[in-house]
């Protein structure tokens, strides 16, 4: 059992500085864009990347991946993946960067019985570019721990298929969790929550 | 129960006409690539339908929608959407048709343990047109029905958000089922998929 007086506590002690987020424990409420979009990322594991083809004419090309925006207790926001250039997706981004990120809270649970098009079942779409990570980085060590973490197998994918770590950078942010249209919010809003000293979401 | 030994005499009896089919009851074998795509097309309600973005500089823009490919004895393997132009999805297709949508096995229960980007978890991506259906057509009628049935809640989405049938005009088919890289699978095998005469997949 939680004891919700001292968790109070804590929430209350915090000041507003900025950094990596621990864990966001329940689904918070629709008015607060930066902490349901941080909800909805760090909890996922999969979504749609999606690229322009240039074998496709310029299409856009979605493609089912798994992600991991940092371990629970470090999440960014920002969605890193394990890719190789065996397939189209990878490629596609070294050709042109041009990409969006699409996750939805449906496979989470929490949409309960309303139909995954329904708003108040949030469904984000980061856009931005998709980069390739230099491997010897400390990000990449970072995406890495992340990605094996919640995708244990990827450890073990085939090593000829030389996959390699990218990650989204963000540029717009499409987020609808409730009636009313898109939420506004900025990059800054969403990468920087406001959080308190232990790293929740104020 | 079914009885197995009615269902084989019944598969085996068949002709290999073509046309629509009524519901694939298991998942297929993957070396069967039709079969394997309209199966979890048929059976998945809800994928990311990706578009080019105007306003975001011609990104490619993935969204969260709903759909269906017909009623489950009418599966047509086109998947139909009900979009309003207060969405970017359907403001983007009315000005650049070029589209593509995505839909994974994970959220049907039948990838087990498997991580959603693991090759014997399946996921498609069809790429194509995205096309408005005339809404006095039979086929808007026809897909009006498939979308309601499958979506209850759709039938009493607000009138003044204007909600109107789109279909994806399919061109080509991205498959992955099995490890090996994508099924070859061109959009008539996957149209018209040889079926017994009671509307099984042979």
């Amino acid at each position: 059992m939680i004891d919700m007086k001292l968790m109070m506590m804590l929430l209350m002690w915090g000041s507003e500085s900025q950094g990596r987020l621990l864990s966001i424990p329940t689904k918070p409420n629709p008015d607060d864009a930066p902490a349901s979009a941080r909800w909805l990322v760090s909890l996922n594991f999969w979504g749609v990347l999606n690229t322009i083809s240039s074998d496709l004419g310029g299409a856009p090309f979605g493609n089912v991946v798994s992600y991991s925006d940092g371990l629970p207790n470090e999440s960014t926001g920002i969605p890193y993946f394990y890719l190789t250039t065996l397939d189209p997706t990878a490629r596609n981004a070294l050709q042109d960067d041009k990409a969006s990120f699409t996750v939805s809270e449906y496979p989470l649970g929490t949409c309960g019985r309303r139909d995954p098009m329904n708003p108040t079942c949030s469904k984000i779409s980061l856009t931005g570019k998709l980069k390739l990570v230099d491997e010897k980085s400390k990000e990449a060590e970072f995406a890495r721990n992340a990605l094996f973490s919640k995708h244990p197998e990827m450890k073990d994918w085939p090593e000829d298929h030389n996959f390699q770590v990218f990650k989204l950078e963000i540029e717009n942010i499409f987020l609808i969790n409730w009636f009313g249209g898109p939420k506004p919010l900025t990059v800054e809003q969403y990468l920087h929550p406001k959080v308190n000293n232990v790293g929740l979401i104020l």
